[in-house]
Protein backbone atom coordinates (compact mmCIF):
# COMPACT_ATOMS: atom_id res chain seq x y z
CA UNK A 1 0.00 0.00 0.00
CA UNK A 2 1.34 3.43 -0.62
CA UNK A 3 0.24 6.20 1.48
CA UNK A 4 0.75 9.75 0.01
CA UNK A 5 1.32 10.81 4.45
CA UNK A 6 3.57 9.78 7.16
CA UNK A 7 0.81 10.36 9.68
CA UNK A 8 -1.94 7.95 7.83
CA UNK A 9 0.54 5.00 7.44
CA UNK A 10 1.57 5.58 11.04
CA UNK A 11 -1.83 5.11 12.54
CA UNK A 12 -2.59 2.57 10.12
CA UNK A 13 0.27 0.67 10.88
CA UNK A 14 -0.70 1.07 14.45
CA UNK A 15 -4.26 0.29 14.41
CA UNK A 16 -3.49 -3.33 12.34
CA UNK A 17 -1.40 -4.56 14.89
CA UNK A 18 -4.41 -4.88 16.61
CA UNK A 19 -6.07 -8.58 16.04
CA UNK A 20 -8.43 -8.91 13.66
CA UNK A 21 -7.84 -6.02 12.13
CA UNK A 22 -5.79 -5.79 8.39
CA UNK A 23 -4.63 -2.74 6.90
CA UNK A 24 -7.14 -2.46 4.49
CA UNK A 25 -9.64 -2.47 7.76
CA UNK A 26 -7.23 -0.14 9.70
CA UNK A 27 -7.15 2.53 6.65
CA UNK A 28 -10.93 2.32 6.42
CA UNK A 29 -11.48 3.18 10.49
CA UNK A 30 -8.77 5.91 10.07
CA UNK A 31 -9.99 7.59 6.98
CA UNK A 32 -13.61 7.49 8.88
CA UNK A 33 -12.10 9.27 11.81
CA UNK A 34 -10.71 11.67 9.45
CA UNK A 35 -14.46 12.44 8.47
CA UNK A 36 -15.37 13.26 11.75
CA UNK A 37 -14.81 15.90 14.52
CA UNK A 38 -11.61 15.88 15.75
CA UNK A 39 -12.85 15.29 19.02
CA UNK A 40 -13.71 11.83 18.18
CA UNK A 41 -10.20 11.00 17.90
CA UNK A 42 -8.97 12.81 20.71
CA UNK A 43 -11.15 10.84 22.82
CA UNK A 44 -10.31 7.27 21.94
CA UNK A 45 -6.85 8.31 22.03
CA UNK A 46 -6.98 9.47 25.77
CA UNK A 47 -9.40 7.03 26.43
CA UNK A 48 -6.98 4.12 25.48
CA UNK A 49 -4.26 5.83 27.18
CA UNK A 50 -5.99 6.30 30.07
CA UNK A 51 -7.02 2.74 30.91
CA UNK A 52 -3.65 1.34 30.03
CA UNK A 53 -2.39 3.22 32.46
CA UNK A 54 -4.47 3.85 35.15
CA UNK A 55 -6.24 0.72 35.13
CA UNK A 56 -5.86 -2.00 38.57
CA UNK A 57 -6.11 -5.45 38.87
CA UNK A 58 -8.36 -6.28 42.25
CA UNK A 59 -5.66 -7.10 44.88
CA UNK A 60 -7.95 -10.66 45.54
CA UNK A 61 -9.46 -11.32 42.62
CA UNK A 62 -7.01 -10.23 40.07
CA UNK A 63 -10.39 -8.78 38.37
CA UNK A 64 -9.83 -5.53 36.72
CA UNK A 65 -10.87 -2.75 39.18
CA UNK A 66 -10.19 1.22 39.49
CA UNK A 67 -10.32 0.18 43.16
CA UNK A 68 -7.19 -2.08 44.85
CA UNK A 69 -10.52 -4.22 46.12
CA UNK A 70 -13.15 -4.57 43.67
CA UNK A 71 -16.97 -4.07 43.73
CA UNK A 72 -17.47 -8.17 44.09
CA UNK A 73 -14.84 -8.83 46.43
CA UNK A 74 -15.86 -5.68 49.08
CA UNK A 75 -19.75 -6.86 48.61
CA UNK A 76 -20.39 -7.96 52.08
CA UNK A 77 -23.89 -9.21 50.32
CA UNK A 78 -21.57 -12.12 48.08
CA UNK A 79 -20.63 -15.72 49.72
CA UNK A 80 -17.15 -14.83 50.11
CA UNK A 81 -16.40 -18.61 50.82
CA UNK A 82 -17.91 -19.61 47.34
CA UNK A 83 -15.16 -18.75 44.58
CA UNK A 84 -15.09 -19.03 41.11
CA UNK A 85 -11.91 -19.83 39.05
CA UNK A 86 -11.79 -18.39 35.70
CA UNK A 87 -9.48 -17.49 32.98
CA UNK A 88 -9.62 -13.83 32.36
CA UNK A 89 -12.37 -10.75 32.57
CA UNK A 90 -14.34 -11.33 29.84
CA UNK A 91 -15.16 -14.53 31.36
CA UNK A 92 -16.13 -12.79 35.08
CA UNK A 93 -18.28 -10.07 32.26
CA UNK A 94 -19.82 -13.37 30.83
CA UNK A 95 -20.77 -15.02 34.23
CA UNK A 96 -22.29 -11.76 36.26
CA UNK A 97 -24.31 -10.76 33.36
CA UNK A 98 -26.36 -14.12 34.29
CA UNK A 99 -27.09 -12.96 37.09
CA UNK A 100 -26.48 -16.68 38.60
CA UNK A 101 -23.62 -16.24 40.68
CA UNK A 102 -23.37 -14.93 44.29
CA UNK A 103 -19.91 -15.80 45.12
CA UNK A 104 -16.39 -14.54 44.35
CA UNK A 105 -14.20 -14.93 41.48
CA UNK A 106 -10.36 -15.85 41.13
CA UNK A 107 -9.22 -14.60 37.70
CA UNK A 108 -5.95 -16.77 36.87
CA UNK A 109 -5.19 -14.62 33.81
CA UNK A 110 -5.01 -17.54 31.22
CA UNK A 111 -4.28 -21.47 31.52
CA UNK A 112 -1.70 -24.01 31.62
CA UNK A 113 0.15 -24.10 28.10
CA UNK A 114 3.49 -25.70 27.76
CA UNK A 115 2.83 -24.94 24.12
CA UNK A 116 2.95 -21.36 24.54
CA UNK A 117 5.20 -21.13 27.30
CA UNK A 118 2.71 -20.52 29.83
CA UNK A 119 3.33 -22.24 33.32
CA UNK A 120 1.60 -22.18 36.69
CA UNK A 121 3.89 -19.37 37.66
CA UNK A 122 2.86 -17.05 35.03
CA UNK A 123 -0.67 -17.29 36.19
CA UNK A 124 -2.62 -16.03 39.34
CA UNK A 125 -2.24 -19.53 40.82
CA UNK A 126 -0.38 -19.15 44.09
CA UNK A 127 -2.62 -16.17 45.49
CA UNK A 128 -5.57 -19.05 44.83
CA UNK A 129 -3.77 -21.76 46.79
CA UNK A 130 -3.00 -19.54 49.53
CA UNK A 131 -6.85 -18.69 50.09
CA UNK A 132 -7.37 -22.12 50.93
CA UNK A 133 -4.83 -22.81 52.66
CA UNK A 134 -6.10 -20.22 54.89
CA UNK A 135 -9.71 -21.46 55.31
CA UNK A 136 -11.33 -18.79 53.67
CA UNK A 137 -12.61 -21.36 50.75
CA UNK A 138 -15.57 -23.90 51.04
CA UNK A 139 -16.02 -24.28 47.72
CA UNK A 140 -13.88 -23.86 44.78
CA UNK A 141 -15.85 -23.90 40.58
CA UNK A 142 -13.92 -24.47 37.81
CA UNK A 143 -15.03 -22.58 35.28
CA UNK A 144 -12.16 -22.79 32.67
CA UNK A 145 -12.54 -23.55 29.26
CA UNK A 146 -13.08 -27.34 28.23
CA UNK A 147 -9.86 -27.65 26.39
CA UNK A 148 -7.32 -29.53 27.08
CA UNK A 149 -5.27 -26.48 28.69
CA UNK A 150 -8.40 -25.85 30.63
CA UNK A 151 -8.47 -28.94 31.80
CA UNK A 152 -4.94 -29.29 32.90
CA UNK A 153 -4.93 -26.08 34.64
CA UNK A 154 -7.77 -27.54 37.04
CA UNK A 155 -6.26 -30.81 37.50
CA UNK A 156 -2.87 -28.68 38.77
CA UNK A 157 -4.82 -26.49 41.07
CA UNK A 158 -7.24 -29.54 42.60
CA UNK A 159 -3.56 -31.21 43.32
CA UNK A 160 -2.33 -28.09 45.25
CA UNK A 161 -5.55 -28.11 47.18
CA UNK A 162 -6.63 -31.65 47.49
CA UNK A 163 -5.18 -31.49 51.00
CA UNK A 164 -7.76 -29.18 52.25
CA UNK A 165 -11.11 -30.20 53.23
CA UNK A 166 -13.17 -27.95 50.56
CA UNK A 167 -15.36 -29.07 47.54
CA UNK A 168 -14.59 -28.16 43.86
CA UNK A 169 -16.75 -28.67 41.28
CA UNK A 170 -17.12 -28.30 37.35
CA UNK A 171 -19.26 -26.01 35.40
CA UNK A 172 -22.01 -28.48 33.33
CA UNK A 173 -21.09 -29.00 29.95
CA UNK A 174 -24.22 -29.71 27.62
CA UNK A 175 -26.49 -28.84 24.77
CA UNK A 176 -27.40 -25.33 24.93
CA UNK A 177 -30.54 -23.49 25.87
CA UNK A 178 -32.92 -23.84 23.03
CA UNK A 179 -30.22 -25.96 20.69
CA UNK A 180 -31.36 -29.05 18.37
CA UNK A 181 -29.42 -31.53 19.65
CA UNK A 182 -28.48 -32.75 16.06
CA UNK A 183 -26.43 -29.54 15.58
CA UNK A 184 -24.00 -30.06 18.87
CA UNK A 185 -21.01 -31.49 18.11
CA UNK A 186 -20.21 -35.36 19.23
CA UNK A 187 -18.56 -34.56 22.87
CA UNK A 188 -20.52 -31.96 23.97
CA UNK A 189 -23.64 -34.69 23.37
CA UNK A 190 -21.68 -37.23 24.86
CA UNK A 191 -20.87 -34.88 28.36
CA UNK A 192 -24.60 -34.15 28.64
CA UNK A 193 -25.56 -37.62 28.49
CA UNK A 194 -22.82 -39.21 31.04
CA UNK A 195 -23.55 -35.68 32.97
CA UNK A 196 -27.18 -35.87 33.08
CA UNK A 197 -29.29 -34.80 35.61
CA UNK A 198 -32.53 -36.26 37.44
CA UNK A 199 -35.56 -34.91 35.48
CA UNK A 200 -37.01 -33.81 38.76
CA UNK A 201 -34.08 -31.72 39.52
CA UNK A 202 -34.20 -30.14 36.02
CA UNK A 203 -37.84 -29.18 36.37
CA UNK A 204 -36.35 -26.80 39.13
CA UNK A 205 -33.65 -25.13 37.15
CA UNK B 1 -22.36 -5.33 29.36
CA UNK B 2 -21.32 -4.74 33.27
CA UNK B 3 -17.92 -3.20 33.64
CA UNK B 4 -15.97 -3.46 36.85
CA UNK B 5 -13.85 -0.27 36.11
CA UNK B 6 -14.57 3.11 34.14
CA UNK B 7 -11.12 3.04 32.29
CA UNK B 8 -12.19 -0.20 30.50
CA UNK B 9 -15.83 0.85 30.12
CA UNK B 10 -14.80 4.05 28.55
CA UNK B 11 -12.16 2.76 26.15
CA UNK B 12 -14.88 0.04 25.01
CA UNK B 13 -17.17 2.69 24.39
CA UNK B 14 -14.76 4.75 22.40
CA UNK B 15 -13.61 2.53 20.48
CA UNK B 16 -17.28 0.90 19.77
CA UNK B 17 -17.97 4.12 18.06
CA UNK B 18 -15.54 2.82 15.21
CA UNK B 19 -17.85 1.36 11.92
CA UNK B 20 -18.37 -2.36 12.00
CA UNK B 21 -16.58 -2.46 15.80
CA UNK B 22 -19.43 -3.78 18.05
CA UNK B 23 -19.01 -3.47 22.07
CA UNK B 24 -18.26 -7.03 21.61
CA UNK B 25 -15.12 -6.73 19.61
CA UNK B 26 -14.15 -3.40 21.58
CA UNK B 27 -13.80 -5.52 25.26
CA UNK B 28 -11.56 -8.16 22.96
CA UNK B 29 -9.34 -5.36 20.97
CA UNK B 30 -9.48 -3.13 24.49
CA UNK B 31 -8.46 -6.53 26.44
CA UNK B 32 -6.03 -7.72 23.91
CA UNK B 33 -4.01 -4.44 24.37
CA UNK B 34 -4.09 -4.92 28.57
CA UNK B 35 -2.23 -8.00 28.10
CA UNK B 36 0.78 -6.16 25.43
CA UNK B 37 3.44 -3.82 26.54
CA UNK B 38 1.96 -0.34 27.43
CA UNK B 39 4.32 1.39 24.50
CA UNK B 40 1.83 -0.70 22.20
CA UNK B 41 -1.44 1.26 23.30
CA UNK B 42 0.33 4.69 23.56
CA UNK B 43 2.07 4.42 20.39
CA UNK B 44 -1.77 3.92 18.97
CA UNK B 45 -2.98 6.35 20.72
CA UNK B 46 0.12 8.77 20.06
CA UNK B 47 -0.34 7.91 16.18
CA UNK B 48 -4.23 8.91 16.19
CA UNK B 49 -3.82 11.78 17.98
CA UNK B 50 -1.33 13.25 15.79
CA UNK B 51 -2.68 11.86 12.56
CA UNK B 52 -6.09 13.33 13.12
CA UNK B 53 -4.22 16.97 14.49
CA UNK B 54 -1.49 17.01 12.00
CA UNK B 55 -2.99 15.97 8.85
CA UNK B 56 -3.09 18.18 5.73
CA UNK B 57 -4.83 17.85 2.65
CA UNK B 58 -2.71 18.99 -0.46
CA UNK B 59 -3.68 22.63 -2.18
CA UNK B 60 -4.18 21.25 -5.14
CA UNK B 61 -6.10 18.11 -5.43
CA UNK B 62 -7.22 17.63 -1.97
CA UNK B 63 -5.30 14.35 -1.29
CA UNK B 64 -4.03 13.65 2.68
CA UNK B 65 -0.97 14.63 2.45
CA UNK B 66 1.84 16.16 4.70
CA UNK B 67 3.25 18.87 2.53
CA UNK B 68 1.24 21.52 0.82
CA UNK B 69 1.61 20.43 -2.51
CA UNK B 70 1.70 16.93 -3.09
CA UNK B 71 4.14 14.36 -3.78
CA UNK B 72 2.10 13.44 -6.98
CA UNK B 73 0.60 17.27 -7.79
CA UNK B 74 4.91 18.36 -7.43
CA UNK B 75 6.35 15.20 -9.28
CA UNK B 76 7.64 16.65 -12.88
CA UNK B 77 7.66 13.61 -14.70
CA UNK B 78 3.54 13.40 -14.34
CA UNK B 79 1.38 14.50 -16.94
CA UNK B 80 0.10 17.63 -15.14
CA UNK B 81 -2.67 18.06 -17.76
CA UNK B 82 -4.64 14.69 -16.97
CA UNK B 83 -7.01 14.68 -14.42
CA UNK B 84 -8.38 11.61 -12.76
CA UNK B 85 -11.63 12.95 -10.52
CA UNK B 86 -11.92 10.30 -8.09
CA UNK B 87 -14.13 10.41 -4.42
CA UNK B 88 -11.62 10.11 -1.83
CA UNK B 89 -8.23 9.49 -0.85
CA UNK B 90 -9.15 5.50 -0.94
CA UNK B 91 -9.75 5.64 -4.96
CA UNK B 92 -6.37 7.28 -5.28
CA UNK B 93 -4.15 4.67 -3.14
CA UNK B 94 -6.25 2.21 -5.21
CA UNK B 95 -5.38 3.61 -8.40
CA UNK B 96 -1.28 4.32 -7.53
CA UNK B 97 -1.22 0.27 -6.74
CA UNK B 98 -2.03 -0.46 -10.36
CA UNK B 99 1.18 1.79 -11.91
CA UNK B 100 -1.06 2.68 -14.39
CA UNK B 101 -1.98 6.06 -14.16
CA UNK B 102 -0.16 8.87 -14.72
CA UNK B 103 -1.67 12.17 -14.42
CA UNK B 104 -2.93 13.74 -11.15
CA UNK B 105 -5.93 13.63 -9.53
CA UNK B 106 -8.58 15.58 -7.99
CA UNK B 107 -10.20 14.09 -4.93
CA UNK B 108 -13.65 15.44 -4.39
CA UNK B 109 -14.22 14.57 -1.19
CA UNK B 110 -17.59 12.54 -1.69
CA UNK B 111 -20.34 12.10 -3.67
CA UNK B 112 -23.51 14.51 -4.80
CA UNK B 113 -26.37 12.43 -2.13
CA UNK B 114 -29.64 14.79 -1.73
CA UNK B 115 -30.64 11.92 0.54
CA UNK B 116 -27.72 13.19 2.80
CA UNK B 117 -27.90 16.50 2.20
CA UNK B 118 -24.54 16.66 0.41
CA UNK B 119 -24.59 18.87 -2.40
CA UNK B 120 -21.24 20.34 -4.84
CA UNK B 121 -20.42 22.91 -2.45
CA UNK B 122 -19.98 20.61 0.34
CA UNK B 123 -17.56 18.80 -2.14
CA UNK B 124 -14.54 20.22 -4.22
CA UNK B 125 -15.89 21.12 -6.95
CA UNK B 126 -15.19 25.04 -7.62
CA UNK B 127 -11.39 24.37 -7.34
CA UNK B 128 -11.47 21.65 -10.07
CA UNK B 129 -13.90 23.57 -12.49
CA UNK B 130 -11.12 26.30 -11.36
CA UNK B 131 -8.38 24.51 -13.01
CA UNK B 132 -10.50 23.72 -16.10
CA UNK B 133 -11.14 27.52 -16.85
CA UNK B 134 -7.52 28.03 -16.24
CA UNK B 135 -6.36 25.93 -19.27
CA UNK B 136 -4.48 23.41 -17.23
CA UNK B 137 -6.30 20.66 -18.16
CA UNK B 138 -6.43 18.52 -21.39
CA UNK B 139 -8.42 15.65 -20.26
CA UNK B 140 -10.88 14.72 -17.05
CA UNK B 141 -11.07 10.87 -16.24
CA UNK B 142 -13.92 10.28 -14.03
CA UNK B 143 -13.52 7.33 -11.98
CA UNK B 144 -16.71 8.04 -9.29
CA UNK B 145 -18.34 4.70 -8.16
CA UNK B 146 -21.11 3.61 -10.75
CA UNK B 147 -23.69 4.20 -8.39
CA UNK B 148 -26.75 7.54 -8.91
CA UNK B 149 -24.39 9.47 -6.43
CA UNK B 150 -21.65 8.98 -8.71
CA UNK B 151 -23.77 9.39 -12.15
CA UNK B 152 -24.82 12.81 -10.51
CA UNK B 153 -21.82 14.08 -9.75
CA UNK B 154 -19.98 13.21 -12.89
CA UNK B 155 -22.85 14.50 -14.97
CA UNK B 156 -23.07 17.96 -12.16
CA UNK B 157 -19.09 18.65 -13.25
CA UNK B 158 -19.69 17.81 -17.03
CA UNK B 159 -22.26 20.90 -17.39
CA UNK B 160 -19.71 22.65 -15.27
CA UNK B 161 -16.92 22.49 -18.18
CA UNK B 162 -18.60 21.87 -21.35
CA UNK B 163 -18.05 25.06 -22.83
CA UNK B 164 -14.74 24.29 -22.20
CA UNK B 165 -12.41 22.35 -25.10
CA UNK B 166 -11.14 19.75 -22.95
CA UNK B 167 -11.83 15.94 -23.34
CA UNK B 168 -14.01 13.72 -20.69
CA UNK B 169 -13.59 10.10 -20.50
CA UNK B 170 -15.05 8.14 -17.29
CA UNK B 171 -12.94 4.67 -16.94
CA UNK B 172 -14.37 1.20 -18.24
CA UNK B 173 -17.16 -0.82 -16.49
CA UNK B 174 -17.00 -4.37 -17.41
CA UNK B 175 -16.10 -7.90 -15.74
CA UNK B 176 -13.50 -8.20 -13.82
CA UNK B 177 -10.19 -10.02 -15.33
CA UNK B 178 -10.80 -13.60 -14.78
CA UNK B 179 -14.29 -13.26 -13.49
CA UNK B 180 -16.92 -15.76 -14.82
CA UNK B 181 -19.59 -14.58 -16.52
CA UNK B 182 -22.26 -16.40 -14.89
CA UNK B 183 -21.24 -14.72 -11.42
CA UNK B 184 -21.40 -11.38 -12.67
CA UNK B 185 -24.26 -9.00 -11.96
CA UNK B 186 -26.86 -8.16 -15.06
CA UNK B 187 -25.91 -4.10 -14.94
CA UNK B 188 -22.15 -4.73 -15.19
CA UNK B 189 -22.45 -7.45 -17.98
CA UNK B 190 -24.77 -5.60 -19.74
CA UNK B 191 -22.35 -2.23 -19.50
CA UNK B 192 -19.53 -4.47 -20.43
CA UNK B 193 -21.17 -5.54 -23.90
CA UNK B 194 -22.90 -2.12 -24.13
CA UNK B 195 -18.91 -1.15 -23.82
CA UNK B 196 -17.39 -3.73 -26.13
CA UNK B 197 -14.04 -2.63 -27.62
CA UNK B 198 -12.53 -4.07 -31.08
CA UNK B 199 -10.67 -7.69 -30.56
CA UNK B 200 -7.68 -6.44 -32.19
CA UNK B 201 -7.12 -3.76 -29.23
CA UNK B 202 -7.90 -6.09 -26.41
CA UNK B 203 -5.06 -8.30 -27.56
CA UNK B 204 -2.66 -4.71 -26.69
CA UNK B 205 -3.89 -4.00 -23.20
ZN1 LIG C 1 -11.85 -8.63 43.47
ZN1 LIG D 1 -1.88 16.94 -4.77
Amino acid sequence: MEFSSKFLENAVSEMSQLPGIGKRTALRLVLHLLRQPESQTLNLAQALQTMRTQIKFCKSCHNISDVDLCEICSNPHRNQELICVVEDVKDVMAIENTSSFKGLYHVLGGKISPMDGIGPHDLNVTSLVEKVKEGKVKELIFALSSTMEGDTTNFYIFKQIQEYAIVTSTIARGISVGDELEYADEITLGRSIINRIPFEASLKS
